[in-house]
C-alpha cells in the first residue's frame, strides 16, 4: 500500500483525493494546509488535516506528499523545501522556469535522499511526452499544441495575484481557422499570438485601477505577454456563474513526411470535464512511479521523460505485456 | 553515430531506411537479404547488401540491427536467432504470442550479452503506450482500440501463406456506430467483432480450391477468428490497382469518470499514408533507445513499457526539458 499526503486542499487537492479513490493500492494518509485546520473538510472519511508547518512530523507516516499548490508562488519555495522530508510530486507549470526549478529540486533531494518529480499533470505532463514522442518518430516534421477551450487555473491564479483583483477566471481558446489548417495536414508556421487568444474575466475591487490592471495582465512574462490578450471586467456574480466546472481540453499533433509522398498525422487529445480532477489522476498516478522509483533508491529530480510507464501501472509486468501491448 | 542494419528489404525495411534519412545521429550500414543480393536496389548510395546467412561475420559494424520479417513466421525463429550477434528491433505483433516471445529473446539476449526491443510499431507499440497510460490515470475507466481504414500487412502476409494463395490484401475497417458511441464519451460494451470488420481481396492460383482457402483464413487463429471476416476472391490486376500506398491509422479512446460528475475523453490518432514508412519510423527511434540501453550494459528483452521516452530522442535531457516539457 502505497501512503500519500496532499499539501494544500483546493481544487488540484480535491482532484487527487478523487483520484486516490479510484486506486486500491493507494492510501490517502494526511492532508496539510495552511488554512484553518478546521475548515477543511476532507472527502474522506477518517483522514487526517494538519497544518503545513508540521508537515515534517508526519515525515515518517508518508510515501509520497503530492503538493498542490501554485506555480506562480508556492511551488518554486514548497518543492525544494518538502523534498527534505519527503517524495514529491508537482505541477510546475511556468515553462520558462523549468530548468531553475528543476536544478533546485535536484539539489535538495540528493542532499536529503528523497525524490522529487516535477511539472507533471497533462501539460506539462501528457503533453510533453506527446511532443517528445513525435519529435522522434517523425524528426523535421512540425508539432503543435492547442490548449481549450478551458479555464487555466495557473493563469487565472496569476491574475488573482495582482493588486486590486478580487476573483478572475482566464480561457484560453484556440484560433479555429489556425486548427484546421494543422488537422489538414499542412504545416503552417504559427505563433503563439497566432494558435490561441487568452480570455481573461476580472472582478475588481472597489476602487481599484482598472487601467492598471489591465496593463499588468497584459504585460505579465510567461504567462500573458506574448498572447492575444483580451480583459473583460464583470462583477463577481457573472465570474461564479459562468462556469461551475473547470472543464479544459487540447491536442497536441505532429505532422510531418517520411516520404515526399508519404505524410502523417498524430493526434493526442484531451476533453476534460474537470482539469483540476484530471490533473490530480495524473500527479496520483505519478505518485506510484516515484514511490517505486525512491524505493529502488533513486534521489533528486526527475521528469516525465525519465520515467518508463509500466511504473505509473499498479498491473504486472507480465499482465501489462500480456494484456496491453 | 549510431550502426543500423537492416534484415530484410521488403515495406518495412525500405520504411527504416528511409527514416535512418531523417534521423542524423544514425548510418545505415548494411542491408541483410534472404533473396539475391544483387536484385535489393538500396535507397541509399553506397550501402552494402549482403545475404542474411552472413549476417553474423558483420556483427561488429552493426551497434542495433533492425528486424523487418514477418510475425507469422519470420519474427519467431530471427529474433532469437539474431540476439545472439546483435542488438535487434523487431514489431512481433501476434498479441497473443508476446509472453512466449519475449521469454525467447530475454534468454537468448541474456546469455549473448545484447538487448532485445520486441513488439514494437504503432500497435503494439504507440497504442500500447496510450492504453497503459489511459489505464493508468483514470482507473475503473475503458479503453478501446480501433484500427483502420488500413492495410494490415501482417493479416496480408498471413493470407498469402495459405496454399493456393497467390496474392491478397487485408483491410481492418472500424463500425462506424461503434465508433460513434465511443466519441460520445459513452462506454458500451464492445466485442472485437462489434468493432471492426475485415475485408480480405485474395487472388486464388489457377486450380485452387476457393472454398477451401475462405475456410481458412476465417478460422485462422488471433488472425481472423474473432472477426466478422469477409472474403473477396479478386484478380491480380484489382488487387495490385486497389491501393498503390499502404495508408492505415486508428486511434486508442480511453473514456471514464474521476468523480460521479466529471467524465475525460483521451484520444490518441494516427492517419498514416504508409504503414511501413511510418513503422519503420517508430523502429529507427526505438532503435537509438536500444543502442543506448544496451550501450549501459542493459541486456535480454525489453518493450516499449520498460523505455524512458528519452532514450528516443538525439536531444539532450537539458534541451527536453526546456523547450518540449
Amino acid at each position: 500500500m502505497i501512503r500519500l499526503g496532499i499539501m494544500g486542499h483546493g481544487n488540484l487537492g480535491r482532484g487527487v483525493e478523487a483520484a486516490v479513490k479510484h486506486n486500491p493500492d493507494m492510501q490517502l494518509v494526511a492532508i496539510f494546509t495552511r488554512r484553518d485546520v478546521e475548515s477543511v473538510k476532507p472527502l474522506t472519511p477518517g483522514v487526517k488535516v494538519y497544518k503545513a508547518e508540521d508537515a515534517a512530523k508526519h515525515a515518517d507516516e508518508i510515501d509520497v506528499l503530492i503538493l498542490c499548490g501554485g506555480s506562480a508562488t508556492d511551488l518554486p519555495v514548497q518543492t525544494p523545501e518538502y523534498i527534505k522530508y519527503f517524495n514529491v510530486v508537482d505541477s510546475f507549470d511556468t515553462h520558462a522556469n523549468i530548468p531553475v526549478h528543476f536544478d533546485n529540486v535536484d539539489k535538495a533531494g540528493k542532499k536529503s535522499g528523497k525524490l522529487g518529480l516535477i511539472s507533471c499533470g497533462w501539460d506539462p505532463g501528457m503533453f510533453s511526452l506527446a511532443r517528445v514522442y513525435g519529435e522522434a518518430i517523425l524528426p523535421g516534421a512540425s508539432t503543435y499544441t492547442f490548449w481549450g477551450k478551458g479555464v487555466s487555473q495557473g493563469h487565472s491564479d496569476a491574475i488573482r495575484r495582482i493588486e486590486g483583483v478580487a476573483d478572475a477566471r482566464q480561457y484560453t481558446v484556440p484560433v479555429p481557422s489556425a486548427l484546421e489548417a494543422v488537422r489538414s495536414g499542412s504545416t503552417p508556421v504559427l505563433s503563439t499570438r497566432e494558435k490561441h487568444t487568452r480570455e481573461c474575466y476580472v472582478v475588481a475591487k472597489e476602487g481599484a485601477d482598472k487601467a492598471k490592471i489591465e496593463k499588468e495582465i497584459k504585460e505579465m512574462p510567461n504567462y500573458f505577454a506574448d498572447y492575444e490578450t483580451i480583459v473583460h471586467f464583470v462583477s463577481e456574480e457573472e465570474v461564479s456563474k459562468m462556469q461551475q466546472k473547470l472543464s479544459h481540453g487540447g491536442f497536441v499533433i505532429r505532422s510531418g513526411n517520411t516520404t515526399d509522398e508519404n505524410g502523417h498525422i498524430l493526434e493526442l487529445s484531451l476533453k476534460l470535464d474537470s482539469n483540476p480532477e484530471f490533473t490530480g489522476s495524473v500527479l496520483t498516478a505519478y505518485g506510484r512511479a516515484v514511490a517505486r522509483l525512491a524505493k529502488e533508491g533513486k534521489t533528486g529530480v526527475v521528469t516525465v521523460f525519465d520515467i518508463p510507464i509500466k511504473y505509473l501501472s499498479p498491473i504486472s509486468e507480465e499482465d501489462l505485456r500480456k494484456n496491453l501491448l
